[in-house]
């Protein structure tokens, strides 16, 4: 019987779910701790073995912090003898270049994802500081990184390009990438389940992350992100795609490239755009009351949505389903309204109601005509992780 | 009866086309003096009267010099007294920011030309040198620029933002204006006549700059070109759509941001990604040979325009016609092949024997029963300069 403990960390977040496997995989725990500023009293809520912990913590000052309280909880809980019991720790690591898929953290991976720190900027360093910590705090602890490039591997290598100098892909790794693997390797695996007529599939993930991703027949062949996860949508404070050559305008007028590229990467988004919020409820708020920039952010974000589904319509030649995920795609039955009533001339009715039920189940919302099949459902990323590490356990991955 | 005269510069070469207006615009000559590099011989063609002179000339060595040469040619043959018969010149002009449309040009405009040059950097200052130099040496002949951004000002407020501060849009003018807009606009007019039924229509110009136009009932409601005519597809040498978080990396490589600005806008698209040209008959060439980095170049150009088309359907929520243009567009019946074959989703059914006819009219090049009708079509960018410049003459544009 073996543990596995799957970690996916935010800039101020820290998130884990731990998994028995015996033959099959079930989740004993999981948890999360937020507000890790280490200026205030971190939030934390963790479940194990069906009973509810929660409440704030002065101990959790960062991501290593974090993990020890949750680790402490879990022991004091009866879930776990110590972290010995952990048979290994899997990431939802975000860059690592030229290395891909599940992943040892060694010298060589870490190296990596410390050189691609400037295509992750808000990402690399959380997972390096933590992978590193725990290394050294528990040497014999097993360490895997699942990177959310890796289910993109597909994607075809004319998509992969930019147009730039050939060599500044082989030496420095300029190409699209894409990112949000992860939930979009679960969502091509619980369409097979709820519907294995759709072959052709969009995957939207809408959360803190915005992406999407085309799936041809369970692969990825396409992310709305390219070479870093700050392109593609644009995000709740993440710029999205941007024309570069506004570049020396901005770092004129704001002092420093580097001053360009902070606020392009923690200002922008839907954030930069309505003025007031990163969260997609407050802007939607205010559009509604009528607030212009909130409503601008609202359509802008709409109409890239819009925009993205059909290219990868034209990518995959055809379209059998959409699916919506994340905070926002699960949750909110106005943005896939607004993106499915400009879906008509691809086959997208919905399903008015069904659109409006907000029951967590995953949910079929399209009518009965549609001939794309529209469904809401919840992602679960770590299932994922926990997955692929059993298969590296299982030594079917080396 | 007035004449008018249409200039289009390109970074080494200058074209023109001399019309005469008297009720409606007869063309009466038109010319191009090529290898503006100051360095050798520049070669220019003329034809006047049905008339044709061709040659070098060591005379020309830059967009003035080849502006005095050919007023020459158009003196000594007799189509122009001399300069004052002309009753304006209108530009091509590439870049006014926060000005658009047909203007003067004055101060203010060649301000904000000058404003506007870090994003266009091979395209405004060339232009801002000939206004200037013809404005100092002929102060009574009056300078109209009619702006590539003109014909997109009708795109919906909320596809023409980033996911940034939106003070950035107000304050400095990050925004996506669109270009090649006297190009789409002619074809756009020219499909009015050709087929009155086409309301959806995407404008593929493909030449030594390349983008689309999603054109709506006659108006653009998008352009692949951004806040610069850098992005979008990739061009000839120049980049297309990046993703700025590779900047500090190159800018690290590289030496400084200027070099990586320097050679993506210059030593990208086309070459960058081949490695052997901007010229694409060569790119095609090279790949039919079997080079693999052509090969790509080739596939990942394609793969872009499908991309596009694909999401100004879903802009436009729906597609009826589809025109080729520019010199790649007009003249590659392979390049359009391999994008209409992957589009039979869109209802597109091309008609091979049309799409390899070389005939120089403009040619419906889709199957009977495509769903949406496939033209080749020669553009005419400075007809539409001449039109414009003919209503400001006659007072109906400020």
């Amino acid at each position: 019987m073996r543990k596995i403990l799957v970690l996916n960390l935010g800039s101020t977040s820290y998130k884990f779910k731990l998994y028995q496997y015996d033959g099959e995989l079930e989740q004993l725990a999981k948890g999360e701790v937020e507000s890790l500023t280490g200026k205030t009293a971190s939030r934390y809520r963790i479940s194990a073995l069906k009973r509810e912990a929660a409440g704030e913590s002065a101990e959790c000052r960062d991501h290593f912090t974090a993990f020890s309280f949750c680790q402490k909880v879990l022991t004091d809980s009866g879930v776990l003898r110590d972290l010995t019991d952990v048979d290994a720790i899997c990431y939802k690591a975000v860059h690592g270049g030229r290395i891909s898929g599940t992943r040892v953290v060694d010298n060589e991976l870490l190296a990596v994802m410390k050189e691609m720190v400037p295509f992750a900027p808000t990402h690399n360093p959380i997972y390096i500081q933590l992978m590193e910590a725990i290394r050294s705090r528990y040497p014999s602890l097993l360490q895997l990184a699942h990177f959310e490039t890796a289910f993109h591997q597909t994607i075809p290598e004319e998509r992969t390009v930019y147009g730039v100098n050939y060599e500044w892909y082989e030496k420095y790794g300029i190409r699209k990438y894409g990112f949000h693997g992860s939930s979009h390797e679960y969502i091509a695996g619980r369409m097979k389940q709820l519907d294995p007529t759709v072959r052709k599939l969009i995957s939207i993930h809408l959360g803190g992350s915005c992406s999407l991703c085309a799936i041809d027949d369970g692969r990825s062949v396409a992310s709305s992100m390219g070479a870093t996860p700050q392109s593609g949508l644009f995000q709740n404070n993440r710029v999205g795609d941007f024309d570069c050559f506004c570049l020396p305008t901005l770092a004129e007028k704001l002092g420093s490239y580097e001053e360009a590229f902070r606020q392009l990467g923690s200002n922008g988004g839907l954030l930069g755009v309505s003025g007031l919020s990163n969260d997609m409820r407050e802007v939607l708020t205010a559009a509604q009351q009528g607030d212009h920039r909130a409503d601008l952010a609202v359509r802008s974000f709409v109409d890239g949505i819009v925009g993205y589904i059909g290219m990868f319509t034209a990518y995959l030649q055809g379209l059998d389903g959409i699916v919506f995920t994340g905070g926002i795609g699960r949750k909110s039955g106005i943005i896939r309204e607004m993106v499915c009533e400009r879906l008509k001339c691809f086959g997208v009715i919905l399903d008015e109601e069904a659109n409006r039920c907000t029951s967590q189940q995953d949910i079929l919302i399209s009518a009965p005509d549609s001939r794309v099949k529209v469904y809401a459902v919840e992602t679960n990323e770590e299932l994922v992780l926990a997955r692929e590490t059993v298969e590296y356990l299982n030594g079917k991955r080396k």
